[in-house]
């Protein structure tokens, strides 16, 4: 029998243009001139699921974009577990700034650049070789597999809430599996046991009925812009502390041996200002960069637009003004109390001579936290340090997977977060990319990962 | 010999056909996609002053859009008056906001609506009229008239100075009469003796070298749209007060007699509110909205954007953000003065974490005030009177016409600003319009001026 590995390396060409295939497909789900293309991409990874060996593939409706279910249920008394990922992607703009098409995949240096090379079609790809390997190899899984591949992750996974309500029995499984994360870094293999929540709004400031003359009429009228700049600035204090009223009151603090561990991590500050590009570090007080990221909240402006920005001058007092906030959420902040709070700071810190509108956007997040000691969790350690020959960290992320918690709120499911991206793969960013060792890695280490499980849940509860 | 006023009103269909002819060229100086339609308006207007009797009507080429000039030189010993306005437009962005399109002009409700209607293709195009009106009807003018209409007002008049340079014997002239500003209200004609000066920047922030994914970096570094709005917030008080060092130091105070003047003019706060549709009115403390707009200086923010703009929710962290800034000065202060002042506290207050890059922008002005007393303003105020049965007021204006402070300096022209437009009629703003009876008033008005200018000042000094 061949080995997985030796069946891997064997495919690999063949696998690499099919996954480029995959990538090819513009699935931003933001968009909705996009609808098409991402029911054509649902329905190519339909079909690579059973092209991998995958049974009763089929496209799974929502009031949104469609997600994509398939299964391999042949392991009768071994446990079953729910591979989720997303088939959708982050927009692209600044296009401009992509030094090959985000759509047309390019390799160069060992790495894959495409939107979504990494977040997530790369590493959902990955998922399926390592079953394809299994399968063809050993002829059979060790333990019973359904994928569930989502199309709005980018988006909040707005719908997805719904589609697990609505498919509880067919979803039925002991634990779900996420590869949607990274290493800590090149070599130090990684399991993230925590997630940052999320909460989103979009708020409105409304002053004159139309655009103004700024001069015929500036000084006597409220520029809408500048009350947003004023409000906005209100909500953060300059040294990075957010200033809505209760907005820390829940956050659970770092035990002392947290901090401990995670300043032994091989964290290099000054490298990591590097990475970004900033003239200088800057976040909350008292906090270590690390720690601002994974275990302390944020309040962050994502965009912000009001008046006259093209080529030029144009002398205007605009009639709106807007931005999108979002923030971050650490346990055991919750998203509903937070927009609550931030709505009723921004009407309490309402600038005169503007009227406000707030909207919550879809797509909030509890945070996350699996314990370390859960087997699932183990055998994840298991196969990254058989994978690897290096101790895996549990670490946390700051990022957010907001159906994370709906798998457990609904389907009462733990979840395993063994994601194979690197630090730096601008994931949300012009040229996004995967280290192409990191694919081969991923899809030997998962292909371990059912083996280990099988022996650490034993006979499944569900399956 | 038929009367000025009798040719007007029996030609009047026929002009407001010819004015929509003008209205329906998409003069927009500020983008460069309208360089051809530029040309093409200037064009079109060196023909129509030509059928209106004026001679040598030529093309004067800048380095940016061109001018049109055209002159009637045979009243000798009479004095020489320049005619200056501007066929270019403002921008019509937002373009939804439109009722009918901006360039095919619309007669509603005995007003035309068209970009441009009012500023200043429509008041041009009146000054034409009025001097083919005493053509046709008296064969002759009771002064020089020269005219100059240049193609850069709306963009700061970024090459008149060279021009005016350039052509100063061509242009030599005792007076320059600009018709670009509005009565203080329907039924109350007024000359403005006091325009603000201008000085325009922008400004860019750079924080990290790429967009971030605001989950992973989030809390770690500095977002340049949050040190934006707290820059920007930090130059300007709650209650309105700019808080730019120096920026007070050389505004001229009123005095108590121009406060009591303006105190008994007919404004009414609470319809001023009512016309700009704002929920209250908002300025600096201890002024009353007059004073606010004509005699205090401003700094406002015209434009800002940065970050995810689209729709739906992106969670970045962008790498830059942007404002437009422009300040409004009265007498007396200096716009290149003021630029520094503003840049040196932009400096001073920079938050940590980005890089700040400031860029002034072309078209600058100085504040400037005409004595009430010239013999061309009384002039002005006489022909007001005739026409309208009225006292006419002298007014200032909150806007800018920077060419003025250009007349005074490089030709040592007195301006004349007697304009007809009225309060509200969407200058800068979607639905522009003009009231057809402020046209007819206009041409009335301006041909009678003639008369009561040569008489003023008697035989030209220069003519």
């Amino acid at each position: 029998m061949q080995h997985v590995d030796s069946y891997l390396a064997q495919h690999r060409e063949a696998h690499l243009e099919e996954l480029k295939e995959f990538l090819r497909f513009p699935s931003i789900s933001a968009l909705s001139a996009h609808k098409e293309d991402m029911v054509r991409t649902a329905q190519w990874l339909a079909a690579a699921l059973e092209r991998a060996g995958l049974e009763n593939a089929r496209i799974l409706p929502t009031a949104g974009h469609p997600a994509v279910y398939a299964e391999w249920l042949h392991a009768p008394g071994a446990p079953t577990a729910l591979v989720y990922g997303h088939y959708d992607v982050q927009p692209v703009d600044p296009l401009h700034l992509w030094e090959t098409p985000p759509f047309e995949p390019s390799i160069r240096d060992g790495k894959i650049y495409a939107r979504g090379a990494v977040d997530d079609k790369g590493q959902v790809f990955a998922q399926v070789k390592a079953v394809e390997a299994l399968l063809r190899t050993e002829g059979r899984l060790p333990v019973n597999l359904k994928f569930l591949i989502e199309g709005e992750e980018e988006i909040g996974s707005r719908h997805l809430p719904e589609l697990l309500e609505q498919h509880r029995d067919l979803l039925r499984a002991d634990v779900v599996v996420i590869s949607d994360t990274s290493f800590f870094a090149p070599d130090v293999p990684a399991v993230t046991v925590g997630l940052r929540g999320l909460v989103a709004l979009e708020l409105t400031l409304r002053g004159p009925r139309r655009d103004l003359h700024s001069g015929v009429y500036g000084g006597a009228v409220q520029n809408p812009l500048h009350a947003l700049v004023q409000l906005l600035a209100s909500l953060r204090s300059p040294d990075g502390r957010i200033l809505v009223e209760g907005f820390y009151d829940k956050v659970r603090p770092l035990s002392p041996e947290e901090r401990e561990a995670w300043a032994r991590l091989p964290f290099d500050p000054e490298a990591f200002r590097e990475e970004v590009g900033a003239p200088a570090l800057f976040g909350e007080a008292g906090y270590t960069p690390l720690e601002q990221v994974w275990a302390r909240p944020t309040l962050e402006i994502n965009g912000l637009w009001g008046g006259f920005t093209g080529e030029g001058t144009k002398t205007v007092l605009p009639a709106e003004a807007h931005a999108k906030i979002t923030c971050r959420l650490v346990p055991d902040q919750d998203p509903d109390e937070i927009y609550e709070r931030v709505e009723a700071q921004l009407r309490k810190n309402l600038p005169p001579g503007v009227t406000l509108e707030v909207r919550k956007e879809k797509g909030k997040g509890r945070p996350v936290l699996t314990p370390v000691d859960h087997p699932a969790v183990r055998a994840a350690f298991d196969a990254l340090r058989e994978t690897y020959g290096k101790e895996p960290v549990p670490i946390r992320s700051g990022g957010s997977i907001p159906i994370v918690e709906s798998f457990a709120t609904i389907l009462g499911l733990p979840a395993v977060l063994m994601g194979f991206g690197l630090p730096n793969e601008n994931e949300h960013a012009p040229n996004e990319h995967w280290d192409l060792a990191q694919f081969d890695g991923a899809t030997r280490t998962l292909a371990r990962y059912w083996h280990k499980l099988a022996a650490a849940l034993g006979p499944g509860a569900r399956g």
